[in-house]
């Protein structure tokens, strides 16, 4: 391994500071020449090593030389065929992926409650859309992974699917069988892309007994977000591609759109921080990671003790369903009590100062990593265990239901494509009087990003319910207009065209 | 201006530094957590203020609060309607733009010079394309801008045009005039979307007598790359949108498609850089740039001494042709020489430890920007006398064609729409065999980024010849594949299908 040699002393970070601490003037762009603000030092550290494409410093959109050999020691250290760096994150290589793998107005099969990037790329590409449930997990409240056998069900029931998609882990760290669900995709002659943008930390967690990554489980193409879960820039991520089922013209379609939907002068901070990254993990990483999940293990056999907030660790989530748990996403469930995950939230942002990575109605999400410091899970304990004293038991649980928690029921019907829908003439309509229209916007809780309403999807009775649930309890929901009221976007009409009319 | 009294105390960068240092614990993204690799401050100070979309901080894909204000603001120091900050650069603005003032499988009329992500937006909308060609400046060897009675021509022959995208300043500077232009688009009911990458730098520059930006001439979209010429981290940018001629409706599709275009993982790094610049830029920022005019003048009247180089001035050029220029963009001329472009970049790389923009066949360009430092422009001067003293006059000027001083008649003829091409069976073909066929790929330099060939062009005998020049002179040809020979990715067949072969 030649680059990883030339990584001992020669990354690209260290380049670009030694390139900036040389006497080469720059009469090229960026405009700021590598000078500073003065006194502002954030801002002047990054200037002077934020350069773009010139003598010797490669290109990203066709790289040739340090990039590509960057590159291509990065495939290796994840024992992927080919891995292209991503500076405008996750969402870029869905894009990629989802367009690269399925001809124009073709079929794609998608869990429902895949990222909102896989329906951009389902709207940009003009794809009919079959989708893939995720088990409820009734006693947290939360969803969990998809079955091998509904993936099976569904590409014998539609030849015409050419890839399916799934996000695992999801959000709240649930895992689906990657391995079974590839098997069945390649008997079929499918395509499977794993959105594992939450488990970029899974390849290097072995020994703290992570899950493993889709990428060892036989799936064709997955996408991490290397800031979500691991010491890198926001909006830094990588895709990794494997041939054995993927065909040289895919991948090449699949590059084709990572350089249109990248920009064309993509960020050298963001490149060198991607290769730190990958590089620090494939080495001192993996160690702290592997402290991490003791501490984590630690942190779950305290909570134990806890009356009523229950916080789901792997074990206890392992015996709710059968998919596996990445143990970094802490799930602090209220269910059982009278408060809210929200509540718990302000909770603890007021009170211990430590502010969560999302608040729903049942739960509230603790997200975690190995660069956690042991005072703060010791002070999570610590609000957790005031938190807990401030609860009461609810008797009526289950009355309610929270979007993560939505029955299987109130997921929506497709009545049109979701690009034809998007074509369409629309009109607002106030949410109470939107029963059985027709929505023709994407309508999401951000995080997750996952749209609870995706554009041509009828509007239930149930979904009006929980959409008022969530403004009422301040939640920002993305695609509900408000003045004087509440307003979705729906279309003025529809049209029943036999030919594109999707079956109900 | 409420937000300006913010910004006295309090921009996003401050607010970011004083969350950092408060003792908020993270339990979100991303996983660096804020903490730092130890002795490595340069991705430490970063880490500090690299953030997700924790309360109070606003979301850039549905803006309310901070970033909703921030851009407000942006949006009234340049005078526009509406502004939105770019986080994965001008292409994606330029993507916006295009695929959100057309309808799928419209129309739209270029610039025969944009930028590739012009292209990709065509190719990702599936729109016909008529071109517009630029005027050549025969004495430089360079191209022009864009002549109002073409557009008009072109606007009164299809009236299936849904807009018209300018390149204005060109790479090299060239301005072309929009007022006019813009005036003559209304006239047709037909959008004006200008992409002012390479001008962002204008609205501050009146007082330095830089050329006047498209915002204040009437374009209805305005894409500024922040990052190109102005203290700003590479991939920043912005896009303004002017209502006047822009409906709501379309304003909304752009929008739109900004959250497609972008990561939903938007770097607060590069937001915080991005209203970092705009606010300087209208404050000390104008004044810096006027001094930096006043250097540059300086410069050029310095440069008229030289004997075989010539360093084109605005004066100059404006003699030349008609078309206003951008005087930070430097041209260094050697048409006139027996030497190219390419040797003075090695010249003064070598020599003089001056790295420049872009070197081409006849000329090369040195891209000025008002953080120039005195001894800059001074070691650039010395540099271009010691060339020059290797010089000498060229007697065979005009022999050799390259891309910026292409004929009119080297711009290639379309066979089929891109989106055509890019959909059917295509194989490779050695370049020196490729005449009379169709490409099926984006053949470019980079910089600039213009592609000499399109998917469902013909490649014709002077093309062909161009590209083997390139490749003799060692620059990069995206597009052209190597192995023992070049190759091109043409179609397999020409097939006449009356309906979609377009008019020759």
């Amino acid at each position: 391994m030649e680059y990883e040699n030339t990584l001992m002393n020669q990354s690209l970070f260290q380049q670009l500071k030694e390139y900036s601490a040389s006497d080469y003037y720059p009469f090229h762009m960026p405009g700021h020449k590598r000078q500073s603000f003065g006194n502002d030092s954030w801002l002047s550290e990054i200037f002077s090593i934020d350069i773009t494409e010139i003598h010797g410093f490669d290109n990203l959109h066709q790289a040739e030389g340090i990039l590509k050999e960057s590159m291509e020691w990065a495939a290796k250290c994840y024992g992927a065929d080919e891995s292209y760096y991503l500076v405008n994150g996750s969402s870029s290589g869905i894009l990629s992926a989802v367009c690269g793998c399925t001809s124009r107005r073709g079929t794609i099969l998608i869990s429902r409650n895949c990222h909102k990037s896989v329906y951009n790329g389902i709207l940009l590409n003009e794809l009919k859309t079959e989708y893939l449930y995720p088990q409820i997990l009734e006693s947290l409240g939360i969803q969990g992974g998809i079955l091998p056998e509904d993936v099976e069900k569904k590409l014998k029931e539609n030849p015409k699917i050419q890839a399916v998609v799934i996000v695992s882990p999801t959000y709240d760290g649930m895992v689906s069988d990657i391995e079974a669900i590839s098997k069945i995709a390649h008997q079929y002659g499918v395509l499977l892309l794993v959105d594992e943008a939450h488990g970029a930390h899974f390849p290097f967690g072995k020994k703290g007994k992570f899950p493993v990554s889709a990428l060892e489980k036989g799936a064709d193409i997955v996408i991490q977000s290397l800031h979500k879960t691991l010491p890198s820039l926001t909006q830094t991520a990588i895709i990794h591609m494997n041939k054995s089922f993927l065909n040289e013209e895919k991948r090449n379609r699949v590059k084709q759109y990572l350089s249109i939907y990248q920009s064309s002068s993509p960020s050298y901070v963001f490149l060198a921080a991607i290769e730190n990254c990958i590089r620090y993990m494939s080495r001192e990483g993996k160690e702290v990671l592997f402290q991490f999940s003791k501490e984590l293990r630690e942190f779950y056999h305290k909570c134990n003790s806890l009356k009523h907030i229950l916080v789901a660790e792997n074990g206890w989530i392992g015996n709710a369903g059968i998919f596996d748990k990445d143990p970094s996403k802490i799930i602090l469930y209220t269910g059982g009590c009278k408060k809210s995950g929200i509540w718990l939230g302000n909770f603890l942002r007021e009170n211990y100062h430590l502010e969560l990575e999302m608040c729903a109605t049942q739960y509230a999400l603790a997200l975690g990593s190995l660069w956690d410091q042991k005072q703060g899970l010791d002070r999570l304990e610590k609000g957790l265990r005031a938190a807990d004293e401030c609860m009461e038991k609810n008797e009526d649980k289950g009355k309610e239901i929270s979007w993560p928690a939505m029955k299987k029921q109130v997921f929506p019907k497709a009545f049109y494509d979701i690009w034809e829908a998007a074509e369409s003439e629309t009109e607002l309509c106030r949410l109470n009087e939107c029963e059985g229209r027709v929505s023709a916007d994407f309508i999401y809780l951000y995080p997750p990003g996952i749209p609870c309403l995706a554009p041509g999807e009828i509007i239930s009775k149930e979904m009006i319910l929980l959409l008022c649930q969530y403004k009422e309890m301040g939640l920002t929901v993305y695609g509900i207009q408000e003045s004087q009221g509440f307003y979705i976007k729906v279309l003025k009409k529809i049209q029943k065209r036999a030919e594109t009319r999707r079956e109900l």
